[in-house]
């Protein structure tokens, strides 16, 4: 049994981070809330994410497991207006999800989810952070997408950079410690990774978002970041490019 | 001789409504106003407009027969801004139609009306009706657009219902009778009309026309609204996908 | 050495105006401003823009000459928000220039401005002229863009007129001599002109622009206005279409 109810653009802010890896997903349900792993196809990136039951208007599960395919819940999501509360609902004799917005209903199969298999996400302790406003984070990723398909991530003691190099030109965003900005490290870590998936994660992440930045150098770089006012939580892993220097 | 001064809005709403079915149009003019009737190539659907001579801020013809290409419209109505009026005027020894947008003219010549049949409108006494705000019928098409290429409409004591079936997806505007949906039928009526038709026509409609919906088991479909803040009305028939089940 | 400091808006204006007619452009810098005369591939038209060092928030430069691409420029402008103020510095050791927009850095090479010929521009008295409003320009040009590649303008005793005439169609802004439209003229001047480099450069030039347009029979046009307040001008030169009638 599943029935929910949550904020238009609750959902949409969900559907758009998952939607930068699979189009696919499974979700695990239970009487606490809705959670998801999923590894993008070329097994470069895995997003965890976390939805507790105090990010929806009203819910009601037992445990479940529901295959989402997110084209067609972006669909639904079209329906709605800023504002609007969308109800989900599982009818399990047709193995459909119902969902209902304003005077619409609309039904639409549920994937299998028996073939969809839950990744590992590897337990990383990573030793410097940064956390910062995603809007630094986008206006960085930005200046790099004309120049070379990866950046750079640098952090030292209370400096933060994002970096991209290209044969002829070159774009870096610097921050340093300040109110906004909180950077801890050992010492100096640099890793490459790739900017396509940057690229689409920070344009689903909203501007005013506070992200947390994990990395260490040539490892993977973890995002964590709140969703729905905090009633949620994602972590975004993303392997390294390791240069042969 | 036709000479007449109109609110860009009001020609507007006009062009986008009957270019859902045809690019070239003839107007029937009187001293009264002007009317069209006009049927797609595919002779699926058929519209019929008046639009009475307080639509114009002036308005002074004889009976004449204008043929508008309306692409050409659409040109000049790019040239006005939301509050502007448009001259219109017949240059009728050059056979050209003269528009003034502001400090703009714009002549075009007239289509020939020679070759131009004008359609019978079928008088068509539909049992069952439904008086309804235009943007819950476009949320209930727009519900539809992925799922399947025709739509059902259902009337019934108190309540009216826009339906989309797919094979493993379905949609449904339901919209019970209440102070701003009317619904009136004998008995309970069902028929099924293609979709990108009504797709089109609901796109050209402003979401707070109150629209007129009159329809018949296994009949054609009467749209009905009004246009120009009620000195123009349309009807609008599309004929049903008759099932043989 | 080169070091200025601008707000957005006006390196943004500065591009879109340039960037009508070439991609590459050479500047040439003195302690007073920049100034650029460039011509376009099919030597149709020339512009000549001068910006003087107070449309600077700061201004320190040497005689130097500076060769950029302008679509590196267009991304960097996609960096900064309307009332962000960009950094721009000579780095003359690696031939590189340095942008600074907030926390980004982008670096860019130098073209090198060797092989970029500086166009003369002539000098050319036009007996006619109409200063006006670049919004009614813009209206006259928009009008003819769907009937004939080339317009045709007239001047004469307190008349303006941008003509263009199709084989079915035509299109006309008349402005007469008022407060916001100057008008003058020895004799009636008459002379067409390619529509496509009208269209570009007034797609280019704020609608509130008062721009002044000198011209004479089957001689070039010439288009000047300000930018950056007042702190620079631009004069834009293209020749007319010769028609052997």
């Amino acid at each position: 049994m599943f029935k929910a109810e949550l904020k238009a653009e609750t959902l949409k802010g969900l559907v758009n981070i998952i939607s930068t890896l699979v189009d696919e997903v499974k979700f695990s349900v239970t009487a606490e809330g809705m959670s998801l792993k999923a590894v993008d196809p070329a097994h470069v990136a895995m997003i965890e994410l976390m939805l507790g039951k105090d990010a929806f208007k009203s819910f009601e599960a037992d445990e479940v497991e529901l295959g989402f395919d997110l084209d067609k819940v972006k669909d639904v999501l079209k329906l709605a207006s800023s504002g609007d509360t969308i109800v989900m609902e599982q009818d399990s004799e047709r193995g459909r999800l119902v969902f209902k917005v304003g005077n619409i209903t609309r039904r639409m199969n549920l994937l299998d989810t028996a073939n969809m298999s839950t990744p590992k996400v590897p337990e990383m302790p990573l030793k410097a952070f940064a956390e910062l406003p995603a809007a630094d984070f986008q206006r960085g990723i930005k200046a790099s997408e004309s120049i070379s398909d990866h950046i750079i991530l640098v952090m030292d003691t209370d400096i933060f950079q994002l970096r991209c190099e290209g044969d002829t030109d070159s774009a870096e965003l610097s921050l340093e410690s300040s109110d906004s900005v909180k950077i801890e490290t050992p010492a100096r870590v640099v890793s490459t990774y790739p900017l396509d998936y940057f690229s689409n994660l920070m344009k689903a992440i909203p501007a005013e978002t506070v992200m947390r930045v994990e990395m260490d150098t040539n490892f993977p770089v973890k995002v964590v970041f709140g969703i729905a006012d905090g009633a949620g939580v994602v972590r975004y892993l993303l392997a390294p490019r390791i240069e042969n220097d």
